[in-house]
């Protein structure tokens, strides 16, 4: 374990990625040990374009536990976050009971401080509780040494979060036992398994805030008979079929059950009661442009998913992006300059036919979406060498605030 | 029959009303027939605000069957209105064969005029094709003097027509036999029933056209997994549930059934591959609304239902009915007065309290709201017997037209 001589602190910091399901986690079976209803199927984000990084120091001579999120201090009593804490000194426990205990551990009894940071703008809509938990439970694991599938302690922080403890295209088993020792993260492809597979995340404005997921997956669970069925009957189905078309690389099947899953989702959100409404009319717009394109073409060449909000995350294949960019910026017009328009991974500039853009149906939106971040399937979490990169400074306290 | 001297022409005018469903019908088991996948339940509406008045008239004198809709001439080789003319002769020879045949008995086999005019803006995006077809069809049964339930024959004009057939609260039930001649329309409850129940129809800005209810049904059925769970697993409970909540008045219990089958129906089209929306913002903002205000009152005082557009329906009790119309004026300011924005049955002003206006969690949304039509329950179809209403002339041509 990396040592800074000053006041004896121990010190780890990791990165950790987004995921954004094609196959959708909504509803727990247990709120307690956060175990799903049904199984979900992700692709791990790069980090180059979203990651949270996370620092943790471990001192004798700290007096308390302290967090510090994008800038800000937290209260540590969050009780998912206290939930963490506990399962990763109980799996340290339990890990150096039974291996051999090396020399230099770290005491799961000393205070922690933690700090930690996205690269992406909370305002992106993104999920980020998922990477934030990944981040920080894999950076306790190296802290502790532990080693080992995370899930069961990332999970309990958030249930998504299991999923971004690998990189590439990734399950969350659902399990069947109570304890949930078997509700696990698994790797079902690499992140070099689908090079041609792009990502767009279209940030649309939002004129209010979405019910939260916790909140609303739990009154789903309790209200909507819909869900129920699509847990038991509808998603084990589509959890094979979609594994199949990531391992055979076929899109079109791919794209299908994303588009199909993400609008089920929001069905059972409408079946809810109270019903909770995610899409907006630009998230509509957005699905009718990607069906009309589809059609244009008679194949089925670009896929969109919709999470707890109106943003949209788009996959399509490499030969296609700069075509569909282009319609994005034709149909949602920006105020901002193309380069502010798409950022992220670059995308070239393409024209577009005339019989492209009489075929979808639609009326032009300006600033419908706010801009787009282009990116990749990218790798799970991993260790910064570099103590230069380090959120704390010697002293345990954050390097960018007073 | 009555009769016009003129060309020996005999006609018959009568009205028939709108109905707006609580327990939706979306989805037929067999198109040929219209016979749906589940039950169905409905309010029939006040024809003072709402309904469609048709003139048949019949001569051995016209060369053709022809048709004017709103004024404009149309088409009699629709193969919905065919069907319907097809049922309605085939059931006419069937009662003349078994009944005792009177002498002045009309020949199906004459030409036949009709003229059919709505008393409601096609604006208002209400399902005319019901009202229109109970209209037709009724029409027809005075014309050739049949009795009977005539749900067989105006539900293969269009499905929701049979429910048009009566007043007050109608089901209709989905029957199981392969020739739908137990698929038909009865009355729960006449329209004196329940005269504290109120309606509001809130005409909302569309901005495009929607998929049309046939090809919508259609792609449910063909890809939604969770529209058959529904009509097999869902809606026979409710349907027992909703006649129960009729029978007894019970407001709350009418009233979530109402909007939990509405929403349940919205979310099998948001299942349904491709998608389709029939809800926008305003629509979600209406809802919203509702459920602010029954919950500032602990009580369930107001529910919602939208069929295949963005309108909503509304259902209260007279005693709720000005301070909720005053609550949309005030979070959906018109442009025009008051009196162009409430049309239909009076409703008195009412003063909002700041409790229940900071309640509301939303934004004011002018013109959200074109306009609302205030009215009721009302009676099933009529025969006016005021020669001077026909909207045909003496020799069978319309009277408002050349």
């Amino acid at each position: 374990m990396p040592e800074n001589g000053h006041q004896n602190v121990t010190m780890v910091t990791c990165t950790a990625p987004v995921n954004i399901a094609v196959i959708k986690y909504w509803g727990k079976r247990d709120e307690g040990l956060i175990l799903p209803v049904n199984s979900s199927l992700s692709v791990t984000l790069h980090q180059e374009q979203l990651k949270t990084t996370t620092t943790v120091a471990c001192s004798s001579s700290f007096q308390e536990d302290r967090m510090w999120l994008n800038g800000k201090e937290e209260d540590m009593k969050h009780p998912r976050l206290q939930l963490c804490l506990r399962e990763i000194r109980r799996l340290v426990r339990k890990r150096r009971n039974t291996g051999d205990p090396a020399s230099d551990v770290i005491s799961v009894s000393h205070k922690l401080h933690i700090c930690s940071m996205n690269n992406f703008p909370t305002a992106a809509g993104l999920a980020s509780s998922a990477a934030g938990y990944a981040c920080l439970v894999y950076t306790l694991s190296k802290l502790f040494g532990v080693d080992g599938n995370l899930s069961v302690v990332a999970r309990q922080g958030s249930g998504s979060a299991c999923r971004s403890l690998y990189g590439g295209f990734v399950q969350w088993k659902m399990g069947e036992r109570s304890d949930g020792e078997d509700s696990v993260a698994e790797q079902v492809e690499s992140e070099s398994h689908w090079p041609q597979l792009r990502v767009l995340i279209l940030v649309v404005s939002a004129e209010q805030k979405s019910v939260g997921s916790t909140s609303g997956m739990h009154t789903s669970v309790e209200t909507s008979p819909l869900l129920k069925y699509r847990a038991d009957a509808v998603v084990p189905c589509r959890m094979e079929e979609m594994i199949m078309a990531v391992r055979q690389r076929d899109f079109a099947a791919f794209a299908e059950l994303t588009m199909k899953d993400s609008n089920q989702f929001h069905a059972t959100c409408l079946d809810t009661y109270p019903p909770i409404f995610y899409l907006n009319d630009i998230s509509h717009s957005i699905i009718n442009l990607v069906h009309c394109y589809n059609q244009h073409y008679r194949e089925t060449r670009v896929a969109y998913t919709f999470d707890a909000g109106p943003n949209a995350v788009i996959y399509t294949l490499q030969e296609h992006l700069p075509e569909f960019v282009e319609l994005l910026h034709h149909f949602f017009p920006p105020q901002t300059n193309r380069g502010e328009f798409v950022k992220g991974l670059p995308v070239c500039s393409a024209s577009l036919s005339e019989d492209l853009k009489r075929d979808i149906k639609m009326e032009p939106k300006p600033n419908g979406i706010r801009y787009i971040i282009s990116t990749k399937a990218g790798p799970g979490p991993c260790v910064l060498e570099d103590p230069n990169l380090h959120l704390l400074a010697a002293d345990g306290m954050p390097k960018n605030t007073a």
